[in-house]
């Protein structure tokens, strides 16, 4: 199906966020490193990043009790601190921990939003939980119709739940929902639930020459280079 | 407790919006007039909306499965059909169905809201499904910064579970949500859960001279005529 195709079939726009619409490791990187503790603050970011994937599989088996993204982030920050041996003040590591919260937009994507809002309704559809995703909008600036998050459905991407759960709230058929993503795993899960797929490269996520999920190139829908081009791409 | 106490404790307004935020009586007169049916439209309005309570009375007692509004509004609507003799065509029913997604703002609504938003996230806590509230808010430009509904959890207000679900997507304990709402059952349902409450009396809800629910001066927490009003109370 061409861009064009999709522009017309699809009645809503599904958006991850961390990585795809927010820059999460400048923000934390930023926020580490304000607070002087003797770490490489761009590596601690990556570091708690990287047991994010982790702390929702453990989800997913049951080795955790539903817990949402706020606490698995402390969880894991947790873990971080006591390996390096720091031990920081409760409040630095709780305020830290809310660093999520406040992670700052691409360039992009106020913009790009604002722009696809014109013709369809825009939506998160993110792991983080709901607040985390209202203090984020709030914080960038971003105009969402409305906050969609996996607290909804009590799964995480990429289960199926989260996905159809979307549509099944849109009241649209999965076909009608065009899911955007920075992450070809996460895309290919929305395509296995019916959902139509747009890819948005962001090559700096995990920064410059960091490393990139490896995609097809035909295998999603739409591809577009930032949410300017995604809106010129679907008519909007 | 003043109103200048509850802006201090409170971090998030929730609306009520049926009746609160838009006028629901003269946007669905306007299309059912416009439909050339011979009723009366205002009485068909109000014989609409009467049914709304004792549907939801039914999805709370199981005498019906859980039925989001939309489907609410069609069994109502096929009845008040069937009672008067009528049958129109199925496409002009289920259009005039949705006019629900449609309702005008009270000409203060918009700009309160706004100026509100300045201060605190604004949410809608509705029991109108999510669709029709994304709708809603894309039809009159209501700028929520999220959409919460009966629909999430499963439960209608003045059902507990509603107040209290909205609290914990918050992350907030109850006492710092304000539930603001036309109607004084619904606040005093928010406020045996915890909420703090506004009051802003909708007089014409139910046309000129319509019946509006007693209330005790004193019993809420807030009392303003409209959503400039309410922003001005609560230093927005």
């Amino acid at each position: 199906m061409t861009a064009s195709g999709v522009a017309v079939q699809v009645r809503a726009l599904v958006f991850d966020v961390f990585g795809t619409v927010v820059d999460w490791r400048s923000s934390v990187a930023a926020e580490v490193l304000a607070l002087g503790w003797p770490v490489d603050a761009p590596a601690f970011a990556d570091a708690w990043r990287a047991g994010y994937a982790p702390a929702m599989q453990a989800v997913r088996e049951g080795r955790l009790p539903w817990t949402n993204i706020d606490g698995l982030h402390r969880r894991i920050l947790d873990g971080l601190l006591a390996e390096r041996g720091l031990t920081p003040p409760e409040a630095e590591v709780a305020e830290l921990n809310l660093v999520w919260h406040r992670l700052a937009a691409w360039p992009d994507s106020v913009a790009g939003l604002q722009q696809l809002k014109t013709r369809y309704p825009v939506c998160t559809l993110s792991n983080g939980n709901l607040r985390l995703l209202l203090d984020m909008a709030r914080h960038a600036g971003l105009p969402w119709d409305t906050l969609l998050s996996a607290e909804l459905f009590g799964h995480y991407k990429p289960d199926p739940e989260v996905y159809l759960g979307a549509a099944r709230l849109l009241d649209l058929p999965p076909a009608q929902v065009l899911m955007v993503a920075a992450h070809p795993s996460d895309l290919r899960a929305a395509a296995a639930c019916g959902l139509k797929t747009a890819y948005v490269p962001r090559p700096l996520e995990r920064g410059p020459g960091g490393w990139m999920e490896p995609w097809t190139p035909g295998e999603f829908d739409v591809v577009a280079d930032d949410f300017s081009a995604l809106a010129a791409a679907l008519g909007a």
